[in-house]
């Protein structure tokens, strides 16, 4: 159905890194809602030519060396038919695959590159899971895009119904799914960690209609709470939104703060941004239009303030804080969040790319409180009560 | 209803320790299932006096100050009635918890000591949390007790049902549930850690019935194999359900294997032990010996080990392997364990008291495996293929 073969490429070619052969225990997988899980895949590495980087249709090129690596899609198909929304989502997640990849390279101070994961599954579709683990500013970065189609078992279908979707009971419905999926956990306390997903997807329905939706979101979750950068963050993805709808900021951003709140304690995740699903009007060009502006929002939201903090001083207090604080994102992502637990419970998840979003590193104490004065205290007021920062 | 007061005692008076006021945030919980949930509390500190630790009925006297703080119910009611259950289950989780906690302390090198956090809920009981936090043998030690009664929501009332209980649909229950729940973190990777958690439960039915059974389980998770401690672990579970019924041990090492399985991974937590829920034969009593037998075998199970190996030496790759393996713990625990689970879905949860169980520190790599004959590797063999050990 494409150019890949079943060989080993260990040679960087042009923008194509590492690609690593993955089997065994990672080798099933799936993907939906917003952690984009990942199921029943088959991994595969591949052959990697100037034909399948820039394969020509009727004399157009396409060129795909720009990605992370080669689409799942095969090349041409993408390029023959670009009014299809599902080819027009693929060259986006792609896209912003790489442009996200390269604009958090570009900050590494020491050149650490991600490392490149290409999958396959069975059942039709793959991913392309991109991790830079280690490195002197991300500590931990995952960069993940998937196209999946395939059948959705009974309790999903019950799932989607409960949300409203007219679907028909009791049975497996075909479906498409695409989406983009990152989580970067920086290693200087003052660079928050951001999240974004950006998904588009279709369901067959008993009648053989076809039903599709777009859902996505971008949040931030700093450590230390700077007004400033709350603010350009917010700013930044209202005017992506204020393009398309004057009320999706102030719903979308309504939420978000619901959404990735961890009910246990009563505290949010972090400040929030953006949050939506079901998008599906008031056209799907329109709603397609909407996403890539979220999509493209995400750099210009974020980028600047690592550049603005990732070589700040800080001592092992403010890691620690940042470790507490990771171990609260721990306990959202692996407790509420959505995606996470769709994938993870879809037997053979690829789970090594739903839990990529987990940081290196996590602490739990007992009864830790800061002071209500401090800088911790500080940001935890706002985690309590979600403010508005624009 | 006791012998509490609402002034604090910063002093320890003979075995008592510091008893924190616990409020704010942390200001109410609930108990039930195998991590023991903790809801709708209300934390309060109490005058200690000898007249209260040391009550007398009928020239009876109650040694109460071996416990780690006064027990939940009034000691003269305890001492009232000694052959009513919930008094029979009450003074064994005081003792069990007590003697746990003493055990460990005297395993620190430097004298490090568990903190006594007792808590009170509105609705009926409360409990005592035990943390001993950054001791030199123990990262992080939690021992929990809790005795409670208050009104099961329909939905807890309906898994119950799913569970074969014949309660009534649809309605609140009232209920009673008593247990002891602890896990064990140490510091050198060569000592294993350890869960055991044992509960008495009473509901009433609709006609006005009592239902009861107990619950209950130990288990190990090793970071590194060591087979004569997995023996010598499993045949100290072996012979306490020996005493009882010659059927216990392989049904339950069996059911322990199938419950703390990580379904993502295909892998097991640990190296298993014992696990058993609705035990309601073949009378109150002969249940309530048999889990006394195995709350008792939690000492001889494990401080052995923790004796044996906490001085031995060991470097970076060891303890970072432990980090990942801890981890893991903490995927079981906010994903499968169904007591977190019930304990943090409850509005108001005493969540410090839910999430003791997990590690001070734990860490998340992107696709580690270790190699199939390093030590590590050995692990995985037994996780992945859970072996008898006796």
């Amino acid at each position: 159905m494409n150019a890949l073969r079943h060989t080993i490429s260990l040679v960087s070619l042009g923008t194509f890194q590492l690609v690593r052969r993955t089997r065994g225990p990672h080798a099933r997988g799936f993907l939906l809602g917003t952690g984009l899980g990942l199921a029943s895949f088959s991994a595969v590495t591949y052959a990697h030519s100037a034909e399948a980087v820039n394969p020509k249709v009727n004399g157009v090129q396409m060129d795909t060396s720009r990605f992370m690596a080669e689409p799942i899609t095969d090349s041409k198909a993408l390029l023959g038919d670009k009014e299809n929304m599902r080819h027009r989502m693929e060259i986006l997640i792609m896209e912003i695959q790489a442009e996200f990849c390269r604009a958090l390279e570009a900050e590494e101070n020491c050149g650490q590159k991600f490392k490149v994961d290409r999958w396959e599954r069975p059942e039709g579709g793959g991913g392309i899971t991109c991790v830079l683990q280690d490195g002197d500013v991300f500590e931990k970065a995952g960069v993940n895009i998937s196209v999946v189609t395939g059948s959705l078992p009974p309790a999903a279908v019950q799932q989607m119904r409960a949300r409203g979707k007219n679907l028909k009971e009791g049975t497996s419905l075909p479906f498409f799914a695409s989406g983009v999926s990152a989580v970067i956990h920086p290693r200087n306390p003052h660079v928050p960690t951001i999240h974004f997903n950006y998904r588009y997807f279709e369901v067959e329905t008993a009648k053989g209609e076809k039903q599709w939706w777009f859902g996505g979101g971008t949040d931030l979750t700093p450590y230390y709470l700077c007004e400033k950068d709350a603010s350009h963050f917010h700013q930044t993805l209202k005017s992506a939104c204020d393009e398309h709808d004057a009320t999706y900021y102030p719903r979308f951003k309504k939420w978000c703060d619901d959404y990735f709140r961890i009910k246990h304690r009563n505290e949010s995740r972090g400040i929030g941004g953006i949050f939506f699903d079901d998008i599906d009007s008031p056209n799907q060009t329109a709603a397609f239009n909407f996403v890539s502006s979220c999509a493209r929002a995400v750099i210009p939201s974020y980028v600047p303030l690592v550049r603005k903090h990732k070589n700040r001083e800080y001592g092992n207090n403010e890691r620690q804080w940042q470790l507490l604080r990771r171990g609260r994102y721990v306990e959202f992502n692996l407790i509420y969040d959505r995606g996470t637990k769709f994938g993870l419970y879809t037997p053979g998840a690829r789970y090594e790319s739903i839990l990529m979003s987990l940081p290196l590193h996590a602490r739990w104490e007992y009864m830790h409180e800061p002071k209500s004065q401090s800088e911790e205290g500080k940001l935890m007021k706002v985690l309590k009560n979600p403010k508005d920062w624009v």
